[in-house]
């Protein structure tokens, strides 16, 4: 096409989107919110629409030779509400589009659709359209979901201030050590196919990773306790990562504490056992669609005894930097390591 | 997975569509109108928001070595705004996501999107969010649409009745007979790749393959004459396919004349010149995206004159059938023989 020749890996995916986001024109003033957020917030008048998509290719975010297909349908799905409740709101309506080989069959995709069905009645949207094709390379799931938040209740990334509480929810780090359980099975079945997998003693971070939960539990938990964060984000990147989402489009600084970090035993001894830093998974794993937020030191009495959100660090002024303080006090900068799917 | 296999190739793409409805439960009293129609219809409470999402897949919808990326890209956002015009509304707001091999460089996928953007100015949409990530295979474009409609004023593909005009907009089978002659420049650049490309006098339908334009213009001009249609369609997949699904839907039978079927001259002298029955092309040939709607006979004064809109039958009772009457007065049953992605 041009002469000129910029490899995409140069830039990046967040540098892609940056670049390509200059070009865009904002025309009808309904759109509140474009790109840069975990979904776009339309106003529809009394109320807020929210609007987001996630796309999943085989090889690149499933290797069906161990997602089994109702899980693959169920995270398709509760990868999307997570970018709704990210903002705060509530999911409403799913489209899915799926590209197919013809080495699918009906059955296999019906497989497909018991999971996309389950995650539609556990998260309680509706799946209201889509486009069904055929494919020549591999499966392609692309989910876009609608939904509704209250006006003045979303939650952007950029409404941070200094001295806010970071709050986690759940556990990090459990779906990347599940994965890499997931990846060493694989190898060890293609060396040697009467093998019998061994996962029983890994079952809560492969399940982690092969059927993740989007929380909107949390959300619901924040509003009936007068809870409204002050910026949120979804963790599908790494902690790392999003923080520095959080962090930037506030203009912030950031400490978070290791000994502070959620993570589960077998996450942990798991990691080890495969010669990974379990705090390494827990901020640069990705696909725990665990919340990430922050919140007015106001709301501390009514979170700090809820078993499932983790005070996690404080927000600080930019020249301070984003830093991770160690269990030897040592001070580290915390970079972004999380996936970067064009690398 | 499962020990029976049905093959997709017989169920067929609306076969398939059928059966992974059966599972579906709505939940939410805003999700009006699901699957089945051009687009979901959700409830907003003082208007109806409309929603619809279509995706491209290279080697399937899109042959890159006669596509241009700003084509495809313009293509992609107006393929989704006519499923919007489908169902009397006004598109607002887009997401487009990409899935990118590394043989695009960002010069390529610039001018994917300069095409993109083009096209949401055309059509006044925005493009409000989206995903980007690396493919292992071809390059894959999935865009959903938002868009409005006043209350009572949505049209639904079942709401004709027995003796309604039956109005085609534009010409049809131009976007087939274009794509022909592309296939064939194609083979013979590939035998002799010494050859120039003779593009020249297949212009206008070789322009109407590469860069469809979605009829807003003609669903704002129905508002201002106040002509609501009894049931609309976007013809992708063929008039005779569209047609079936408006007399199927509205539980009727149809007659269409031959000699009222709108096609261009260039669209007929190529269709002869490549040996194919121009009137087939009309009926079978997808992707001309122009609408296929229904009116009350006593809007009939107000449409006559209208150059590009054109009255090509009537509605009739299901007994009667639906039927093509040939210049000879021959009687001519309509059967689907539109696209079909999964055969």
């Amino acid at each position: 096409m041009a002469e000129d020749r910029t490899e995409l890996s140069e830039l990046g995916e967040f540098g892609l989107i940056e670049r390509l986001s200059q070009g865009i024109v904002v025309q009808n003033d309904t759109s509140k919110m474009g790109i840069g957020d975990d979904a776009a917030v339309i106003d529809s008048g009394d109320h807020l629409t929210l609007l987001s998509t996630d796309m999943l290719l085989e090889g690149v975010h499933f290797d069906l030779s161990y997602v089994p297909l109702p899980h693959l349908g169920y995270k398709s799905i509760a990868v999307n509400v997570s970018d709704i409740a990210a903002m705060n709101g509530t999911p409403k309506q799913v489209t899915v589009s799926v590209g197919l080989s013809n080495r699918f069959s009906l059955e296999a995709i019906e497989a497909l659709y018991q999971g996309i069905n389950a995650a539609a009645k556990d998260f309680k949207v509706d799946v209201v359209g889509g486009d069904t094709t055929s494919s020549n390379s591999g499966l392609v799931i692309s989910v876009s979901v609608l939904g509704t938040a209250e006006k003045e209740k979303e939650v952007y990334r950029n409404g941070a201030k200094a001295n806010d509480i970071i709050c986690a929810t759940g556990d990090l780090g459990a779906a990347f050590v599940g994965l890499q359980v997931l990846e060493r099975e694989k190898q060890t079945f293609l060396a040697n196919p009467e093998m019998q997998p061994q996962l029983d003693k890994y079952q809560y971070i492969v399940q982690r990773q092969l059927k993740p939960i989007a929380r909107m539990d949390i959300i619901h938990e924040l509003a009936s306790l007068d809870v409204q964060p002050t910026s949120m984000i979804d963790i599908s990147d790494g902690l790392a990562s999003e923080l520095l989402h959080l962090t930037g489009q506030s203009s912030l600084g950031a400490t978070i504490y290791e000994d502070k970090l959620p993570i589960d035993k077998q996450t942990y001894d798991t990691a080890v056992e495969f010669g990974l830093d379990p705090i390494t998974c827990v901020l640069n794993g990705g696909e725990d669609y665990e919340l990430l937020f922050t919140i007015d030191q106001e709301h501390h009495a009514k979170l700090e005894k809820h078993p499932d959100i983790h005070f996690i660090g404080h927000m600080q002024s930019a020249d301070k930097g984003v830093n991770l303080l160690t269990k030897q006090e040592n001070v580290v900068a915390i970079t972004a390591q999380g996936w970067n799917h064009l690398k």
